[in-house]
């Protein structure tokens, strides 16, 4: 069963510190690659962590502080002198290509290929991406400033079909794509043989949920409510719950009451404070509420 | 005798590698801290460095390629957070502040302290900071777009006084600066002591030129003779001294060459290109025209 690669580019939260750098993610899925956030030095992350880029089509950012896209420009002016011809596809809040235009023209002239910013609304929960095998829908965060965490659903999968009864029917090729989709076949002397003794059920589809930089809040559940693997934010101890509040940032341990609210598969938390040296008392934090919890580490990948 | 310590936050060229960031560096000199050029990773350069950037006052900006400035934002981003309150002076081309403006309105609303962008001129050779001890000049480059070098020179420092004649003389405190700077000593006998039996001479005022990015260009050494440490760009290779003429860069060995015209006393070569997995060759060939050459590394500190 083909799985799902999310490799950490940037763990880290607000101020870097040595070994995490800001926000960013690379999702491989499909022989597709997806990029989440783009702190600064997501482009080196990905050289240090040997991640390949070329299949990387669309830049998802959550929202527009620093530490989630201030990589974005060195990223594309790389992409520029790596002679790169695919088109780049940035969604984010409609603000960002203001912010960006004026330096792309002064410092990417000339780029190879084409940059489309797709402007989303963060308080909506609407589908922003689509295609034959995926879709990328908002999560709408509750942060500082407009927020938007990403809900990427895999599309229910083709059913596997039987090789000895493709043999067996002798079922021309260019009928199976319809079987594997669930119809029926009928033979040649007219006789309807039911699709479940053609195929046996698909993979079951995989869902991930990234939702960073958020404060607790309830309204996620049903948005991402069992999906395969979660990605919250877990900036502070629980002892800096007050400041967790004022800031809109989680702590652990509600990073994993959500995980458990939602009855996620797997948890993973990041983002965390470049106050404590080891994460370690966040991750108990987080695993008290919910079991399956991981640390995020910069260069880490996680398989589902 | 006090020392001047320069650390490489960023090695590398146009396009970063794992090991080698974008062009940064730190000068801690005289009490003080100069940065020059901030490509992006820079202020996290400086944390795994371990430098502390509290006395950094003033950043030099060498042109504007995204891989000697993109690390500014972040920069700034950063030290707001951590409750900087000192002015901070940024030296460059008149475009950056244009470029930047926009981004540090929406990015760095609140910032605790002021940020002051001087321009200057590249194609000049002038003097752009002043303070008691140190001087700073333009040493105009020849690269793609305007590019500056820049001269740190130490001013003359004051003569070391002989402690045995202080008190044989019963020298007053408050005449010993003067006397620190060449003064005679007047007894109160009205006898004239000179200066010359009271002091030993100063120690040499040292001097550091940063010459990054520039291809081979002749005028600029009598700008940088004798100065104790020369950094030299040496993106090629002399296989690819073709290239170097094309993209205006430098090979290694034309870094060595310039350093033994103008009479240096040691050369660090950096601004390596990417595409070199050891920079050997390049030391090797810059050696062959200069011996005391030394391969810029992130952070790794040279003193002089």
């Amino acid at each position: 069963m083909e799985q799902v690669k999310l490799t950490i580019l940037g763990s880290g939260s607000a101020l870097p510190s040595g070994n995490s750098f800001p926000c960013s993610q690379i999702l491989e899925w499909r022989n597709k690659q997806f990029m989440i956030d783009c702190g600064e030095g997501a482009q080196i992350r990905i050289r240090q962590a040997a991640v390949k880029s070329n299949r990387l089509g669309h830049i998802f950012i959550s929202h527009l502080h620093g530490d989630h896209c201030f990589g974005l420009i060195g990223l594309i002016s790389s992409f520029g002198m790596l002679n790169r011809t695919a088109d780049l596809y940035i969604h984010s809040h409609g603000d960002l290509k203001k912010l960006m235009q004026k330096q792309l023209d002064y410092f990417c002239t000339e780029l190879p290929f084409n940059i489309y910013f797709e402007p989303f609304h963060p308080k909506k929960n609407e589908t922003i991406y689509e295609d034959r095998t995926i879709s990328v829908s908002t999560i709408p965060l509750k942060h500082r400033v407009p927020t938007a965490g990403f809900l990427f659903r895999e599309k229910q999968k083709d059913r596997h079909i039987k090789r000895d009864m493709i043999d067996f029917y002798e079922i021309p090729v260019w009928k199976i794509p319809k079987i594997k989709q669930g119809a029926d076949f009928e033979t040649a002397s007219g006789e309807i043989i039911p699709n479940r003794l053609l195929t046996t059920p698909p993979d079951p589809a995989k869902s991930y949920a990234y939702c960073s930089d958020t404060m607790y809040f309830e309204k996620i559940i049903p948005i991402i409510q069992d999906v395969d693997c979660l990605y919250h934010e877990a900036t502070f101890a629980s002892t800096e719950a007050v400041r967790a509040q004022k800031t809109m940032h989680s702590t652990a341990g509600q990073a994993g009451k959500i995980a458990r609210k939602a009855n996620v598969k797997k948890l993973i938390i990041g983002h965390c404070s470049a106050r404590y040296k080891t994460h370690q008392q966040l991750l108990t934090e987080a695993t008290n509420e919910f079991e399956n919890t991981a640390l995020a580490e910069d260069m880490k990948s996680f398989y589902f």
